[in-house]
């Protein structure tokens, strides 16, 4: 069904595509090629910035009159809707493509299936599901959130050997290498929000922000005046956010989220740039669907550095999708402190479903990544 | 100072040598190459089993007539003295050779530079010292038990990703897979003993011996009947051993040792490959130092396969050389029970230093292989 020129076409498109994974949230990341009846691209382009131009419009712009009669590769179906920018539908009807190859759907409920129906209705020549595989890899969040309701959810870990975090004492930096600590930023700006607890805030005082001279490689693909903070999200069931955190006084938007309303006095000293949103509690502590459904609105992907119970509550609760565990070559031993706290389960069927996807050294550190769920 | 052909034959000496790994013991690992004036191998050999022909010998019988003027590259030091063959030295003095060149001096005391020197004697040209590191990796148990008086100790371990070796009830059936299980049988097939805990055959009833049905893809490099069982070992300082105990009416030696005399009665019950030890005990417990020390008269490798008391107490007391580590793709939360005991460490610094140096997929598994100490 496929030819090589597609699958060839579609590849470079999902390649593209990925360029654009710092930067378009809370959009998809897409890409597009346009290839002339000679096998020839004529143009491309990726989604680069929400409110910036889809990556169509950069392929058919760079195509000029030879998008006439072209065949475009699309990974993600042409919206079909006014958002900040006109429909690509329109504009790939108006510039006379004559196929369009789409790798998946969109799933967003404004497209779904229009997209595909309106470029059908003017005569052009669609085939859909090409490398869908490979193209659903590209936008994990935004798929959840359009399909679920929900961000993709990456709980970030780093234990020793023996699964410790700190000694008993609470002593702990540093168990993993600057590379690992490094890796982290990068996974920081990937991420849309940053979620932790109130009891890491009140222990260590974090920044939990992107330092763009950390970014180590990935400062040679984004520029500084690119990089997105992501959103902070603090657990505060019960009001203890310190007006002097750290975090409060950073660039970048806060969130504060709480079982209980923040007095009136508290709330005067936040800047402009930090919200409080209270959500109910289930046995004391937040829903974290609630808050995971509050997310969904803004958020594609958001990564859990916190402590063992918050940590374990998202993966006991199944809410989590995915694990990056860093692990340091050092044993701490028995008394040291716990990397999650989890259920007490009776049988080792009960335990959460994991498959190891990646594996790599980061520095003295293995950085393994592993997949939640069936 | 070395010639290509000198590294590329020495080499060739050191992998011929690894095919000894599983049935020499106690023995070293010992390969020859025997090269004519042209840089052709005329002869090469390696040692097979304690008791059968060294490495040289079996070099110059292949040679013949063509060892004579030529060069013999032997990864250890011929002996001079006389065991339960003649003295290599005398022989490649016998058959002519003219150069011999040595990866490195054997530290065994009988030795420890008298071959040399012997050859030296005759008049042969002796050069000692090439791909010396490499020809110790060899022999870490023969090395360790002639240099340090002990045998080489490996802990085995395995564990979850969060460093949980069974739920809280126990269940731990199996934490890791059948290719990681298999791999152990490999691992114990490679040990002159295996040591164990009371505890450890109390709750489990382990066979601690090796089953070549499982040993894999060495069962295309082994026949069964070269197999050699590894000493089991079981510390029971308080003579609680089972008359029933599964391991006591195994092929292969078994060694209880205590710190206290078994009774009459329990001795009278065991067969004649059991035997009995009592080592002095500190704090309650059996000198683990005493005990690798007896051990060190026949034993070269020793694999800690225990809980975690007795791994940890290895560990914490510098009597572990290595750890292999097999961690299964799975979380057991905090209530799990802990892989190792150590001392309650105040600071990051005082931990057992770890140095990663191997790490591969075993089936689902992930096996690390760490060394102890500086």
């Amino acid at each position: 069904m496929w030819s090589t020129i597609d699958i060839t076409m579609m590849s470079r498109a999902i390649m593209l595509a990925r360029r654009g994974r710092y930067t378009t949230r809370p959009n998809p990341n897409v890409g597009c090629v346009i290839v002339d009846a000679n096998g020839v691209i004529v143009g491309e382009g990726w989604h680069q910035r929400a409110g910036g131009p889809h990556a169509e419009v950069h392929a058919w712009r760079m195509a000029g009159d030879k998008a006439r009669g072209a065949t475009a590769y699309v990974t993600l179906e042409p919206c079909s809707h006014y958002g900040r920018t006109p429909p690509c539908a329109n504009g790939l009807i108006a510039q006379g493509l004559k196929r369009v190859v789409i790798a998946m759907t969109d799933p967003n409920p404004q497209v779904a299936g229009r997209g595909i129906a309106m470029l059908q209705a003017a005569g052009i020549d669609v085939c859909s599901g090409l490398l869908a595989d490979e193209a659903r890899k590209l936008n994990p969040g935004f798929l959840s959130r359009m399909e679920r309701g929900r961000p993709y959810v990456t709980v970030k870990l780093a234990a020793s050997l023996d699964g410790k975090t700190a000694l008993a004492n609470g002593e702990s930096k540093w168990i993993t290498g600057p590379a690992a600590r490094e890796d982290v930023q990068r996974l920081r700006a990937l991420s849309c929000a940053v979620v932790t607890g109130i009891d890491t805030v009140l222990a260590d005082d974090p920044s939990m922000n992107v330092r763009y001279q950390q970014l180590g490689y990935l400062q040679q693909q984004l520029d500084e005046d690119e990089l997105i903070q992501p959103l902070r999200v603090v657990l505060d069931s019960r009001c203890r956010m310190p007006a002097t955190a750290r975090m409060l006084s950073l660039p970048g938007q806060t969130l504060l989220v709480s079982c209980q309303a923040y007095p009136a006095e508290f709330m005067r000293t936040l800047p402009a740039n930090v919200q409080c949103l209270q959500l109910p509690d289930v046995a004391g502590r937040i829903d974290l669907s609630a808050l995971l459904q509050y997310l969904a609105t803004s958020c594609n992907s958001v990564l859990v550095e916190a402590g063992a119970t918050l940590c374990g509550a998202f993966i006991s609760n199944a809410l989590a999708d995915e694990l990056v565990l860093y692990q340091a070559p050092k044993i701490l031993g028995a008394s040291g402190r716990n990397l999650l706290q989890l259920p007490q389960y009776q049988q080792l069927s009960d335990l959460p479903s994991l498959q190891l996807i990646e594996q790599r050294k980061v520095g003295v550190d293995n950085r393994l990544t592993l997949k939640l769920g069936d």
